[in-house]
């Protein structure tokens, strides 16, 4: 302990992240200490995220303890700590909104968790990257133990952005089709294989690259029925280059720009287009006629405020999403992604490898 | 007479318009015959369009005869005429979708209509540019005879388009804001005039001009609470010019390109933008962001595909939004649009100015 308790409090490290929690008198011999990657401004991540030992709070009547077992670095996490995401931290913060931990120890009241159970925070903002933390058992939802450890650890994100999108705009029956850009995300990987387990079809627009076909390859085995460039789609209608399946009446956008026009002009009449992304930061081009004479409806989709709402009104949903999520891992039609493993203390290569856009997600094992 | 029976049926003019009718056999005695403004294929008005006699089929069980009174030549005839409009008509076509008429002989089935009546066509593709037609009952919906002649000759379009839009995408409540650009558009006045009636406030955009206070002061006396100019907005956001009102919470977007782009910007979070035109010929341009953060919706309206939907699912739809129209008419809370009035023989002024898309709406009096 390089700190005394008074200083850490004076730095308001302790109980860092876990204000909201009424603290009960705690003895220096009671304390529960962490390890945390903590930052105070806004910034390169480099520069900002320190790793630190923080004490935590008492364990309250209604809350839990939870050994943090794997935490992945993902992009929005790199754009919180840059101050360039919709919600942001109060300073110190930890970062990680996503992650999977084991309940060590419950409250008296607790009764949605036991130890041993595996759990991951619902919401953002739980700060993640850390050893332990001691929360609200209603901040987590239980998840089983018998899906992998790196599918667990990056379940609350991805895969229920593209679970949603494929319940919540239209009512997806088997033998329709679904197109998406950007088809080799993380999301994009999980619309494919969730798709493909609801008979659904999927056209999958990815951009001209050396490695093309070996890609196209990989997502076939996923499930995709389609794999096309930008640059094929640009010339030709999707009807040109595709006649054996239905026009899409969903199309997924996280490019933005010239390629989530591409996936507006494939849609059929009333048709559907959800954009959850702008990776190509330019602004989404939009023809009137789609709108008046196709009837096209553009909407967009971010997980966190749909988590928000629905936890307000019935949490139930969240944890029947995240329970349909890991049946989909158990049964193997939904694979985590691949992930590149770094131990907790070498985290600056995760953040560096996620500030730098590399393909795989870097996972922190705890 | 200058064609005989013979000549007319082998040209396709003798029941152009009414092919669908099952044709009793007729006598020359019995025959009806009227004046129609006919064009046999696509181009510029002035090259196509002739005025021609032709012959009525005979009145059936379930038809009326009807004598038209008058009918404006709308952009979207014309687009029609030029072979531009996304529904277009089998050759030899007469032009004009919108219009009233008095019924003056109906069918022994008939018992929505009485001689007498006012009616107007629901569909578009009637061709209204003739001075009597034979249709089927079901064609037509009845307007009360209390109403300007004006008025009842232009509610068809652009009254209806401006009701649907108020009603269909938000549930506005009084004291709620609509933005829209094209503010001075026939359907913008309507909008103005129809939320001023249901105690719903509307921000008007309008492109600058000489002569924008005059026309600021016309749009208020109809009950705009704003009026401000494309060029205002740009520089500042809503709130900082308007303080007094709550941020939209629907916007109506005839213009497109930059103009809807500053609609879009102006809306509250979870505003719904709703595209009916797309003046400018240029596209909406939507960040990710606002369809992501702010929860933005986008849709089109097209009152044809509205009506056709709506005829086919339950006809009193149509008769009761045309109904309310007329109400609002009749108590001056809606009143006609500004219109040039053209003899029908004349046409070719009306044609002339709509294709120069002079401002105000020129019908012809038949």
């Amino acid at each position: 302990m390089k700190r005394t308790i008074s200083r850490l409090i004076q730095e308001k490290v302790l109980f860092l992240g876990q204000r909201k929690y009424t603290q009960a008198p705690v003895t220096l011999r009671q304390l529960h200490f962490c390890s945390a990657l903590v930052y105070r401004q806004h910034g390169h991540p480099h520069d900002t995220v320190r790793i630190e030992e923080m004490a935590l709070p008492a364990l309250g009547k209604h809350s839990v303890r939870l050994k943090m077992l794997a935490a992945p670095v993902n992009p929005a996490d790199i754009n919180m700590l840059q101050g360039t995401y919709p919600i942001l931290p109060m300073f110190p913060a930890v970062g990680g909104n996503e992650g999977v931990g084991e309940v060590v120890e419950v409250g008296s009241e607790v009764t949605a968790l036991r130890p041993g159970d595996w759990a991951v925070p619902w919401d953002a903002g739980f700060g993640t990257w850390r050893t332990e933390a001691i929360c609200e058992a209603g901040d987590l939802l239980r998840v089983p133990r018998n899906i992998p450890l790196l599918g667990a650890a990056t379940i609350g994100v991805n895969p229920c952005t593209a679970y949603r999108m494929l319940h919540d705009f239209i009512s997806l029956r088997p033998g329709m089709t679904v197109i998406q850009n950007g088809a080799n995300s993380a999301v994009g990987q999980a619309v494919i294989q969730i798709a493909a387990s609801l008979g659904v079809k999927t056209v999958n627009i990815i951009r001209d690259r050396p490695n093309r076909h070996k890609l196209e390859n990989e997502l076939k085995l996923m499930g995709a029925d389609f794999v096309i460039t930008e640059e094929e789609l640009e010339g030709l209608t999707l009807d040109n280059i595709i006649q054996e399946l239905p026009k899409p009446v969903l199309g997924l956008n996280c490019v933005g720009g010239r390629s989530g026009g591409l996936v507006l002009a494939s849609l059929c009449d009333g048709g559907t287009l959800v954009t959850y992304g702008g990776m190509a930061k330019k602004t989404l081009q939009v023809p009137a006629k789609a709108l008046i004479f196709k009837n096209i409806t553009l909407q967009g989709f971010w997980l966190t405020q749909w988590k928000r709402n629905n936890h307000e009104a019935d949490v139930r949903g969240l944890q029947a999403m995240v329970s349909s999520v890991c049946d989909l891992m158990k049964s193997g039609q939904l694979r985590p992604p691949e992930c590149v493993q770094v131990p907790f203390h070498r985290y600056c290569q995760a953040l560096q490898a996620t500030v730098q856009s590399q393909r795989k997600k870097h996972v922190l094992l705890i």
